[in-house]
């Protein structure tokens, strides 16, 4: 159902080009700021009450607003206006169902991203970030709070690594590493379902629902792939370094996500083709459950019906049936009935159908 | 039926290059030509009652002109020849069967769309509309009223947005961002349509007109593909911007066009990998459904037919069968029935058939 | 058969390159020369008796020779000389297992296609025809007469079109245009063929043929696939217009030429998946039978094998059968079986099998 | 056996690079020199019975070593030291797992490539020849004698066609022409072996090796694939042009050869497909058999279940059954099993089961 | 479980970037450092006991440092240093999940390979070896000792081949040789398993864990796959010579490594070809088995359940039979029934069922 609503709300069909609308879900959202102002000495970290406030930053540092509440259309048109930002950029921002993407303006970058999660349930959840790196500042924006940028929050207030005595441009960079590193315990996740699913199939424990699990997890990694793979794109973009606000020497760390990148593509594809072979697997372990159900089926008729027949030739009742008369027919039979029971079981035996 | 005469109207073999033949089947519609011209300041909107009218407008304003019946092909020539168009050009627009294009002249550019839409018996029906670009004027030519350019209408009746102080180019822009725009609607439903037959094979609920429906859904998903796939490279030639007749304030918009059209085809692609597995699923339900069966049979045949075989034994009629004297057999033979009826349920019940 | 021989011939293996060798089957055929020779003013048709006069015609016309008679390698040779081509363009000339192609040489333009056509026997034909395009004539090459050229010699007797008022260019484009045409008719009766399977499938009309001649129906589209596809290649570059043979205003009608080949080619590539997943179908049915024959088996086995177990109890001759003697035994056993029938067939309805 | 034991041999793992091991398997092989020294005017053909005699041949003519024998490790080194060859080109010349190739050094062009025949068993035999180009001369190694050159060698003793005027690039040409020429009797061969396969598969004569047959005909394309597609690269190069020993007027042959191996290498697709989908008919063969089966079964079982329950009742030993005193009884009860059984046979008639 | 914690461990998410963190599981390994220091005259080997011990080497040599234990960060580090390594240098050679890759630097080139070998458990295992390439020197680093350069430290001892005479980029192709070359025997040993597994399935020796088998080794062409296709875009970038520390006269040897690679390369899809058309052998032996399974049921029910039906016919009770009273009925019945059992077997015979 959610699904269906969420594909309906992608585009509002015959909406104005530029038009700043949100199509999400979370309409009642608290619009939440939060900036980070810094350079190599010093740093601030702030929660911003009004957007006006994100306009006050002083040049010569590195300014980063998170800006979550992507409903808040009003705020985020208000900070599109300071910064300058094209009208089709700010209805990027807030339509969540973006392909990834880049795009080149003259005095900024924009690049929506998917940061991918497990929610409680177990599904996959894909959320939309997006990045303005302009010559000073970053500006990202996000549905709601919550993300996985608790690292570099971290490396910015301690002052680790090189984050604070970089530009803005690291910043970015440092960003999107983390959602990078976070699609890896996605795919962790991803290819344990695989392994159960293997082992759950190689076991014998084959219920009607794995096939519909099957298609799921299909459905999941082709989620996951579209999410991801266009970023290959977005990052061997940035990394050939034509855009003079990425410095020629962060480019080696955008070189960095994007192997990891590749790497993430590689165990997606394997992956992908690890499930569509499950299923060639379970079609034949059904085949095998077949044969094993025919096997019993023919050993029992095989057995017993010529036996079932012999009984009914000496119960009619013609008049003169010379064996009936003799006493020890009854016990002879017996044991040609036996002697054949044996043989049958032998038979089958030497066909290694028992 | 009518699929086939399509086909075959598709080109009438042997005609002359440029011969403006309409192909169709709305060979009697009306001819309706309606016009808009409008600058920043002002904007007229007629109807017009002949084609001589549509060469009265001013420069230094856009006109947009769209004209619907094809199968009026005197009108189209006239119109051709007022704006000098290519003889082929004119053969292109009222042949239908035209595949998605893009040709440049040196004074125009040539655009060839399919409309799509899901008509009233759910059939996809795809309506071919053709683009004429010139410097101050768009042409657009359609086989029949009722279109999804209802928006840009209203756009420009009302001044919203930015159509009206902008160029030609810009509306081609806004026209064609209609069309891709309702491209979601229609994937939206084939997506619906592939949800449904998924529900209903894991739901079990397959009769065998199930793969006649897959059938049937795989060729839509290949008519939509090829209207839609040729589209990109369509527009994303437009974006590139080697044409005089598109400004490079317009681009930008162009690329927003291209950025929806490559989601919309992933989408298809996504559909049509999921529909092939569909296929695999309702296999594997057809042999989940036989192995029943077969165990069903199987049960029964092996539990009642040794059953039978030792009721036939003692109907057997030999005159000297101890057993039968005994007073209490009968009842024994049943006690030892009932056993092996239980000890055979259990088995089954070991091997998980029942 | 043929079919065989036709492969072994296709290279006279160690022969000598530029050996002029006929490698078809039309050994006796008579040689027949067609000549048109045309410009704006005039035209003059000829049918000519002897190779010499081929070189007869003046410059400043546009001389069409058409040679029909591959088997005549001498006269051939001799119109190779006079016109000064290469020797391996006369050894593919006869050859007639090329493939599509395209050579350019300093003088004139070589072309051959395979012009696709369906025989008396509903079997798809090819017959190779190949193009020399001179600064002033067009040279086509035919194994036998009867070709889809009739509509150009119409065009150039009558003044038809544009065809007397054009170039050399224009003619081998027009003498394309007719080939590829024709192509649309050979894929159409593909399309029906294909939509006839899919009915027969669905209704359920399978036999055992039907495998045979959806592997005869790929074979089918393998071979107009490897006719038509080289062809897309070779009119893109006679398109992109390097060569000074082909005049920039032709080149349009070229590009023309070029969408419809890229549509036959969409055609084809659809029938072929559709072909393909036709194979599914069909697996899919025959299952479907399978498990239908397999459910009236355990129908007719499940209810009467329990019955007739019920009948041998009572058919043993135990002295002391405590029912046996009891008045009402047979009409109250009779009931049970009645009771038991009906509760079987219940059964079976709701597991939906009846 | 022998397959493994070449591919162990493939490369000595561990050796200097640079080192002329043989890896073939003919160690005791005689070294065989054949030596043509030839140009317009005479041509003289000698064997060799000695390396040093391949260094005695004038400037001005074109001279072909062809060096059979590649265990002859010493010769090799012998002639590479002479003719200035990297040591690299040695080791290749002697390895014979070789993948076809083309290297070009300062003075001469190296290529490798695979000459292809079915042997006595009809298995495929790839046996690979080495090519060394220079200004004058061509040199050949080949693992043993017997080739597919004798039409060249025939046609420089007689001086028929251009060799004998043309220079050492020619002499390249025509002989690999010669292997590429003998690719059309390998693939013809292949072809043959498929439709018989078919013609097996659909007259159902289908024994349980077809499947081993097929993996085996699979196999075989994989490696004529694997010979001969590489090819298309190094002629493709070839004909480009780009280096000086080929000249400008024998590219046209190699244009021609690549023609060849185009088709060459489309048949093979074309066979490979055909060979997958060979797989599929198969499949269907065999469920269509198993249907068959079933339907045997469950018409003899439908049949005479029911009638042995009917004698089964009347096999009872009620005290009281009405029927068995009546005397038509017998005779009743045989009309109504035969109309029973009529009944039955005309519903299987009419589900087409008979 | 191993290979879960692995991929855990492949990032430590949220990490700050150019963090030097071991990644694998040899958490205890002793540092092993190793050092050649070799020219034309003279080679020095010695073990070396400290990392400072590293630093010591004198210019006008080529120096090979061969550091073994990734889990003594501190000394990577400290070689780091040294070598003015950018961070995410030493970040990677730790990483032993690297995907194989090329980094150029200004002073020194950056490559990742996999060294691949079968374990004691016929597992394949893949261990990362870094090479860093410097002016005069070349770094290895390895998780453990053992490795397969054995024979490049015997050429460096013995002064065998050019490897002394050449500079440090020869020693890098050298060592990355021998890498590739062991991979020759680790598909060899993929090859043979293949084999096998054909040998097993068409000799009908297929249980059960066949398909878990055959997925298993499925999984191991995926891992071989991923460890060696991305080399061939690496060698292939060193082998264009762009880069100063590649002497032109060394690239002639990467290009000979790269052939190899594609040798190997090609094998391992053969392989994956050959081991996805197992799977289809695989089912297509499961449904001839059931074939037969059915065919035995369906002949030992068709013969036995008519005659068993004319048994019940006489077994019944009616008064009135006229055959029974018969003397010689029961023998003419026997002769009835052996009739009708030839009978059935002669059909079955026919349709080739026995």
């Amino acid at each position: 159902m959610a699904k269906k609503r969420k594909l309906r709300s992608k585009k509002h069909i015959g909406q104005i080009p530029g038009s700043v609308i949100y199509t999400g879900e979370k309409q009642d959202h608290k619009l939440f700021i939060e900036a980070f102002d810094y350079n190599k000495g010093m740093h601030i970290e702030k929660e911003l009450l009004d957007v006006e406030e994100c306009f006050n930053f002083e040049h010569g540092t590195v300014t980063w607003i998170n800006i979550n509440g992507l409903n808040h259309v009003h705020a985020i048109e208000r900070i599109g206006e300071h910064y300058e930002l094209h009208p089709l950029v700010l209805e990027d921002i807030v339509n969540i169902s973006q392909r990834p993407k880049i795009d080149e303006y003259d005095d900024y970058l924009f690049v929506v991203l998917k940061m991918l999660y497990y929610d409680t349930n177990e599904k996959i959840v894909s959320e939309q970030v997006s990045f303005v790196l302009g010559p000073e500042y970053v500006l990202t924006f996000q549905e709601s709070e919550g993300d996985v940028f608790d690292s570099v929050r971290e490396r910015i207030r301690q002052g680790k690594g090189r984050v604070r005595s970089m530009g803005a441009d690291y910043l970015l960079y440092a960003l999107m590493d983390a959602i990078v590193d976070h699609y890896f315990s996605v795919i962790e996740i991803l290819g344990n379902k695989i392994e159960d699913f293997e082992t759950n199939i190689f076991s014998g424990n084959v219920d009607e629902d794995i096939s519909q699990n099957i298609q799921n997890l299909k459905r999941e990694i082709l989620r996951v792939r579209r999410a991801i793979f266009p970023l290959r794109e977005i990052i061997s973009r940035m990394e050939k370094g034509d855009n003079s606000l990425i410095e020629p020497k962060t480019i080696t760390y955008f070189r960095d996500v994007y192997d990891h990148l590749i790497q993430v593509s590689e165990n997606i594809d394997i992956y992908r083709e690890m499930i569509w072979s499950l299923m060639d697997m379970y079609m034949t372990t059904i085949s095998n459950k077949m044969n094993e159900v025919m096997k019993v089926l023919t050993i029992m008729a095989s057995i017993f019906i010529p036996l079932t027949f012999i009984a009914g030739i000496y119960g009619m009742n013609f008049e003169y049936i010379p064996e009936l008369q003799y006493r020890y027919s009854y016990f002879i039979l017996w044991g040609v009935m036996i002697v054949m029971f044996i043989a049958m079981l032998f038979y089958f035996k030497r066909k290694k159908w028992l």
